[in-house]
């Protein structure tokens, strides 16, 4: 088992991203990836409830299962000074940080509770839960998030 | 709960990439953003097992859930047409389709065995297991990823 452990292989994997970035940049380009599967999975449940696509119960229990798994990612990646470079993150966010971690809960809990109506839920129980998540969304970006 | 509805609440979420994007270009990042989470949760489990961080084995056992539910996000990413464009996708992983497949769910597997080891694991048990999902990412990336 030693090879597993040689340090190449691990190199190999953590060179992913093809430049050495301070943490800071680490921390806005991992929040972005987080927030680029939350808004597609989102998405997909969001064309059902505006009627785009055809409700697919299975496929909407999916991805509101890994929105809920999916939102607690987020707020390891929001480490002070992350509010500079190629980032929408206001200042605002670490001037009340207390206020930011709040609503960041309060979007968790929402995503599990429509994880949770998602397993029997119908297009008509599931519409409000999910406008619910939206207002979450919503209720972050208009305070934390330029543009 | 009407106005949880409307298009505009719902557009400035999918909004979050500031381009329209294509199809495939849109895969490309969703796939980028899944990979990126990937390798930060495993470098956190990969510090614990080259003893660079202390064992912890909550932290580990979060950092292995975490990779156990990414992996299954990627395959999606992966439509035909996809390897064009800012990408390291090998046009080889479209001419063995079955064979990239298999190893994504091999991959998978074993991003959920390492998850359950690191349910008891010590530091001792969990080395080979860490090691073989290295494995994994590397079986991969040698036939399928440029560089």
């Amino acid at each position: 088992m030693k090879r597993h452990l040689l340090p190449l292989s691990l190199g190999l994997l953590l060179s992913l991203p093809a430049f050495a970035a301070t943490p800071e940049e680490d921390a806005i380009e991992r929040r972005h990836a987080a927030f680029e599967l939350i808004a597609f999975n989102t998405s997909v449940m969001g064309g059902m409830v505006r009627e785009k696509a055809p409700f697919d119960q299975a496929e909407f229990k999916k991805r509101a299962l890994n929105v809920a798994f999916l939102a607690p990612m987020l707020e390891e990646h929001f480490p002070a000074g992350s509010d500079k470079g190629g980032t929408d993150a206001l200042p605002a966010i670490w001037e009340n940080k207390a206020d930011f971690d709040a609503k960041m809960k309060s979007f968790q809990n929402q995503a599990n509770l429509l994880y949770r109506a998602s397993k029997t839920g119908t297009l008509d129980t599931l519409k409000p839960e999910f406008g619910k998540l939206i207002d979450e969304c919503k209720a972050c970006h208009d305070k934390y998030k330029a543009d």
